[in-house]
């Protein structure tokens, strides 16, 4: 699935990465600026019935509201109005009729870590995403934006989020995280990238730091952070470092208990999938007992202790 | 995505797993028989449309005809019919039609294994399986069957599979295999389950075994088979033992060059992501120096060679 939706506003570059079914696929487009997706009705409203039926069961719950409504809802909240001028607010009966309660424990923010995330999160089994719930499934990877004259919207160029204060995606996806976060209960989790030296891997002016965080309720207990490395390289933030300080205080000024882990298990082993020679990745029954093989129906070597305990 | 396609006629289970996004749910019913997708139509054609536009993106080629044709094609196939008696044939107009090429070196097909076959093609990225196509995608994880009257399709009762020879899902998952292999070129990979002492890795009455090994064709040039265990368990079957020396054969007896590996690292290190603890998941790294942790900007002590090298 295409993601347009980076949550920088300050960088606020088109990040097109396709993961349906997790496909992972760069499309930033350095002139950006691509129009409305073609056929954006028959894509939200087909995504929509296939998501009622087949996605996401049972983790999370089935919306009343029809496909079509949905539909008609989210074009009326951009088409005809101008791309820079779109209120969080047009979207608010779109995003009433779209939710879904949220599983306790299971929700998931994220900053600049999108295909991890939600490999992490396992598409909604582990935990649920933004992009999982049908609020965020239905737009997800697609772009739009209005004007005024006919068809309502534009075909060939939609405006960057930082072209304008409020460009009709992010304002949707301002308003989407918004809600979100007022939906979460329980331990909510952050995933951040640690290993840019260019961007802190928190920034109060992130989505998270601007939607998510100041909407978190009292139904909140924790918030449970996650930072991922580079495999291999020096990593720019750790826990308890830099701008982890500063969540850690905000978060903790909101009332909430905080923890911090960096790179967990999970979490390495889905990078050492992509990058399996990396040094971090080795695996010590390899380099003890060499390749994996064993013999057929014995109890295998894998069950003893290595060598080297 | 759900998906609806055990791929032993002896078994002929229905194993509804959800993967699309990646989830992955068991929806084996042990009573089996659920009738057609509710809103089969509609699921359908909205999986083709939101295919069309943004998904499986630069990976496969889009399809030239219709979404709506797509449907009637499929359509026609099974209804109106006994569900117990549909040919392979019926669903050729529809295989033609929904085809893609497939790219060189990056078919991937399984028996067993479906979830972990899936993230180790990564959904298309690193290998395409027939579920990955267009022909597969629509029709994943949904159930149908037809009936003589109106209207035309049973809602509430499927059989199963090995309620009869040419169960009308059956029927389709047989001839899309067919297709798939017959479209195949270069390497082709092949993931099978070495844990199972119920069942041996290859079986040639698999899918493989009967729709897919013999349908390849000289445009193929070598088969690779990646046997996948569960971890820090007995493996029942490895390379080189059992049915993989009967597959071994069979494979050069049809002129393609064979290889095996267990457990390459990439499928070791997803399985690991499910069940890091595990003694064949122990990262070097973290026995030698504990912790992944380092400090913040230096050179990371991962860079060093281990105590026990």
């Amino acid at each position: 699935m295409v993601m347009i939706r980076t949550r920088v506003f300050a960088v606020g570059i088109l990040f097109l990465i396709m993961i349906n079914t997790s496909i992972v696929v760069s499309q930033y487009d350095p002139e950006g600026h691509r129009g409305t997706t073609e056929n954006i009705k028959e894509v939200f409203e087909g995504r929509c019935w296939d998501y009622d039926v087949t996605r996401y069961l049972p983790d999370l719950p089935r919306v009343d509201t029809g496909c079509e409504t949905l539909w008609k809802l989210f074009f009326k909240a951009f088409s005809y109005q101008p791309p820079c001028a779109v209120a969080l607010e047009n979207y608010q009966p779109y995003l009433e009729e779209a939710a879904q309660a949220l599983p306790k424990d299971k929700v998931l923010f994220w900053s600049s870590v999108f295909s991890l995330a939600h490999q992490y999160g396992d598409y909604g089994q582990r935990y649920v995403t933004l992009e999982d719930t049908l609020v965020g499934y239905l737009a997800n990877s697609i772009t739009w934006c209005g004007q005024s004259i006919e068809p309502g919207y534009n075909v060939t160029r939609c405006p960057a989020w930082d072209d304008c204060p409020l460009e009709a995606a992010e304002s949707f996806w301002a308003g989407a995280s918004k809600t979100f976060a007022q939906r979460a209960k329980g331990e909510v989790s952050l995933m951040l990238d640690g290993s840019n030296p260019e961007k802190p891997a928190y920034r109060r002016n992130s989505f998270f730091g601007k939607f998510e965080l100041p909407n978190l309720t009292k139904d909140v207990t924790r918030v449970s952070v996650i930072v991922s490395h580079v495999l291999d390289k020096p990593k720019v933030e750790v826990c308890g470092e830099g701008s982890l300080l500063l969540l850690e205080a905000d978060v903790k000024e909101r009332g909430f208990s905080y923890v911090c882990k960096d790179d967990p298990l999970v979490v390495l082993h889905l990078l050492c999938a992509s990058d399996p020679n990396s040094r971090e990745c080795q695996l010590v029954v390899n380099h003890a007992r060499g390749q994996l093989n064993s013999t057929k129906k014995d109890t295998p070597l894998l069950n003893e202790v290595p060598d080297f305990f």
